[in-house]
């Protein structure tokens, strides 16, 4: 296969920009089409994926090693069509998902490549639900959040990439799919087009509200797209041992400080688990306390200290001061004298 | 065995506190001490714990069923002996964990009662470290949190009764346990008799700052009693896989309102499991992506929209339009054209 034109045009890196990206904030240049050394490939970039994380990029973020320099090329995630390889895997004609970045022509030595089967699937799927976006739903929906048959799946940016996904999968393994999303036409087109049985248009009115009527036996699954207000609100209405998979935040990408309210980007960041405790569910186990604890302070390797007050009367008092944090040990009250 | 009085001294709820309780908040009275009837027990309280979950009561909050009226004896957790029993399964002499409430006498049906031995342990700690903080700290720790050895556990209220256990049973499964408390003094009990290997006093500077430093490696198990501020230290520490257990928030009970800044309460009450995710511990997931979900796309029970603009030029301003949120479907940009 030949290059169709004979330059390699490039989109730029300009400026980093404040606030919302504009248009300004790129260039664009052209550069000769390189040739392909031993090992490597040269491919044409057919599809160029935009997503919102290469807002980070520009924000040269430490999470992405990747930071670009003004008059480099953006990077960017694509699906080529190979033209000439000198690499043993590859050969021209064949189509893959590679880091090309914003441009037309680019070289790889096969690091971090995907092959794609055009019978499989469209090969611009790799970019979107067979891709990034794909295993982030279907892996996070199926591995994080863990739902089962009859189960309510609350998913918000509901027709985004990765909400496609999780939606769908949330229905396809027999769940009831409930959808978060900003205008009637995508709430539509959820319901209508990807299967969810509700989908609710968060700047209609209280979206708690809204997510009552549609969940009325409470939310057992939520995927978090967005983070802020609209996760307050979904915990607002969850079921008991309800699974919140912490995704995307991307309402946070163009600030420069961490939104007001709960923010919880460090769990993600850390892969972390919360989980709320709730004793009555664990009184089952009272036996084994005394068992293992009580063996423990027995052998004198567990303490305890106790903050005792003298006196039923004295008890008003005494809690006063337990709860202004004034007690130090177990704040108990001695009634009356054990007699043995 | 013989009353010791031959009136049952009580303390009676009064008034709903504003903020903080005061004593004036409780009334004392004397009642006949009552015989027990058939399939009864009479029991002398000995020693009546002091729990902050009493303020929830006395603001008639829901989730405590046992609300109290002015006038009605406060309601609390006791150990008792019993004087007199009609009750086949317990004799006069015994001990008891019983709720009596703040009184010195009360008639039992055996309903939530649980038998003593004296011999195993004092019977004080039934209201401790035996008895429902203990089982919070324990059950809490060991099957929320889930520690393994060498792993660092951060326990906030360390010296309360909950944090007293949860920090000890920390130290002896393995981990390393560092503490959090509000003063110098309860800090070196912390370390000198409960084994925390660091303890943090958060009114001394940068809490975050601390415990970076007394836990280099991150924070592998949290077991949170105060929820607010302090969490929101622990979060930023918090290392990869990490399990925060959301215990108690007892900050919050004496507010009408729930704190600024992240509320968890829902996810204690709903039980529920909070995860972050990140998608690249997912990636090995791919083939399996492709073959369940490009099955399904194949199967047209499956669908997904993309949002395409044409040619390499236009990306900067596709990718601003995507970042207003004004994209409707996967965005991606045709570069070239796929050859077949």
């Amino acid at each position: 296969m030949t290059p169709v034109s004979d330059r390699n045009h490039r989109i730029t890196f300009q400026r980093r920009p404040q606030g919302l990206p504009a248009p300004g904030d790129f260039g664009a240049d052209t550069t000769p089409i390189p040739a392909p050394g031993p090992g490597q490939f040269l491919s044409r970039t057919v599809w160029l994926s935009l997503d919102p994380y290469y807002r980070n990029v520009m924000k040269g973020t430490q999470m992405y090693a990747e930071g670009v320099k003004p008059g480099d090329v953006m990077i960017g995630d694509t699906v080529a069509q190979i033209i000439e390889s000198r690499h043993t895997d590859y050969r021209a004609g064949e189509f893959v998902r590679v880091r090309n970045g914003w441009q037309e022509y680019a070289l790889s030595s096969g690091h971090d490549v995907r092959k794609l089967d055009p019978a499989a699937a469209p090969v611009s799927t790799a970019l979107g639900v067979l891709g990034m976006p794909g295993i982030t739903g279907y892996a996070g929906l199926v591995y994080l959040g863990e739902p089962k048959p009859g189960e309510t799946v609350v998913v918000s940016a509901a027709t985004g990439a990765v909400g496609t996904t999780a939606g769908q999968v949330a229905r396809l393994v027999g769940a009831r799919a409930v959808g978060i999303a900003g205008s009637d036409e995508k709430c539509n087109f959820a319901v209508r087009e990807l299967g969810y049985e509700a989908c609710v248009n968060y700047k209609k009115g209280d979206l708690a509200a809204q997510l009552k009527e549609a969940c009325p036996r409470g939310i057992d699954v939520y995927f978090d797209n967005v983070g802020g207000d609209t996760l307050q609100a979904v915990l607002r209405n969850l079921a008991l041992h309800a699974r919140v998979v912490l995704c995307g935040m991307i309402e946070s990408y163009s600030l420069e400080q961490p939104p007001p309210g709960p923010f919880l980007g460090p769990v993600v960041g850390a892969r972390a688990t919360m989980r709320g405790l709730v004793v009555y569910d664990h009184m089952h186990r009272m036996d084994e306390l005394v068992r293992v604890v009580g063996g423990w302070i027995r052998a004198g390797t567990f303490r305890y200290r106790e903050d005792i007050t003298e006196g039923l009367s004295q008890a008003p008092e005494a809690f006063c001061r337990l709860m202004r944090g004034e007690n130090f040990g177990k704040a108990l009250v001695r009634v009356s004298a054990e007699h043995n």
